[in-house]
């Protein structure tokens, strides 16, 4: 049987909230067996361009990087964020080794070619060139990948990239040695039918009912693309997709609590 | 016979120069065989703490590492120059992985403390923790580290750490299972005899005429501590250190250029 691996995305509120964070921490340092962490970046990139004064614009949800967001991202998310993580993991135990996809060139991706919006330094992976091979040298050797959503386009040039989608294609990747848990952790209990309604978790969604839960409009807005990537990345092997909240990643990872996106 | 291994330290006015540095990273990556580039932070943390408005203390050269501090070397050094850096040298062709002193423990450390001078957020290597075995995972699997002046106390906080100790402690502790090069390129050609005289370079330098220019007051007090380190590293193992300029690497290696620091 192939090894089990926990992918774990988080996001949102919890990376700005110094106490919530440290007790997700000691959680995840203490599941077992190979795992990987995914950060987002919270608040703290837009507050910093806030206090440099640079100015951020933002499409459809998504940060357009121009060259001085790109230093701030950089510094925020691969530099403060990824390596306090990292510090933290390790007096949890846990043998913590921070990156991003430049290292190792562990995510290739490419800038973004959008026919009418210019995303700047925005990065989308390669998914092809993404392989286990290089994730490996580090799970089989007891460490535990931290991973910012920081790329490279292999010519010299850092991108920004989507903390969710990395986590998906690093999924996908690995699903070709490993068992793989995707995991997504943030504020909310899990995918809810009342967005009010934090005890409206639907437990179990397969492609039929979230199809359905789509044509009825009862799926918010900004839960589609999370959804979409996480019956992409079942339909490429990953076993098991959960959306929860991160506070109760024990119970995540049991399937007690959460949403659990399956096949069928 | 033991592999042969050069330990590249970078710093000073090369970082903030971009042509320069990325002239040194062509030719840094294409050294053949193992390698490891230990990189300072230049005057860029300065910079942004500027642009942020916090103000910097300096003791004896020592930056005195406050929260806000700590912060700002964290995000420029293991973020900014650090993942600029691996993006570079992967688009060489060098397998470059960016880390900190955390990350996988890789060079433990404690938290300064002084009789009389509160350096702050500021680190002293552990030598005795600090261990070959980590750095081999990497080393003998083909990557080239790229260290961060960034280190932990093992329980969850970042430190700030000198690069020139780092790169020292390093190479010693690497020097029980390979041979080490330890190379401080920096702006100058070499140890001058004459701090205005460029061509003035001490070709070799042991430790009798160490002690003898020093006691004629004859080497700059800035190049003291390097030079201390340098007598140092070699005391506990290191091959060879050699002292020259960062645009000379490749003769800096091969010894025809720059100041060689031998026994005798």
């Amino acid at each position: 049987m192939r090894d089990l691996i926990n992918i774990v995305k988080i996001g949102g509120n919890i990376i700005d909230d110094e106490q919530g964070l440290a007790s997700f921490l000691k959680n995840f340092g203490a599941i077992t067996g190979k795992k990987i962490l995914v950060h987002g970046g919270g608040k703290l990139a837009t507050k910093l361009a806030g206090r440099l004064g640079v100015e951020q614009q933002m499409i459809d949800g998504r940060r357009i990087t121009d060259e001085e967001t790109l230093k701030i991202v950089t510094m925020v998310y691969a530099g403060y964020i990824n390596k306090n993580i990292v510090a933290q993991l390790q007096a949890n135990g846990c043998n913590a080794i921070g990156v991003c996809g430049a290292d190792a060139n562990l995510v290739p991706a490419t800038k973004r070619n959008h026919p009418t919006i210019d995303y700047g330094y925005a990065g989308d992976v390669n998914s092809s060139q993404l392989t286990a091979g290089s994730w490996q040298l580090f799970l089989d050797n007891g460490l535990c990948p931290v991973v910012a959503p920081i790329t490279h386009d292999t010519r010299g040039k850092l991108l920004n990239t989507n903390a969710d989608t990395m986590a998906q294609e690093i999924a996908k990747a690995l699903s070709v040695v490993y068992q793989v848990n995707l995991i997504y952790s943030f504020e909310k209990n899990g995918v809810l039918l009342d967005v009010n309604d934090d005890s409206s978790v639907i437990s179990k969604l397969d492609l039929s009912y979230y199809e359905q839960l789509k044509k009825e409009q009862k799926i918010f807005a900004g839960m589609i693309p999370k959804l979409d990537n996480a019956f992409a990345a079942l339909n490429s092997g990953v076993q098991k997709v959960i959306i929860g909240k991160a506070e109760a990643l024990d119970e995540l990872i049991t399937g007690s609590s959460g949403t659990s996106i399956t096949h069928e």
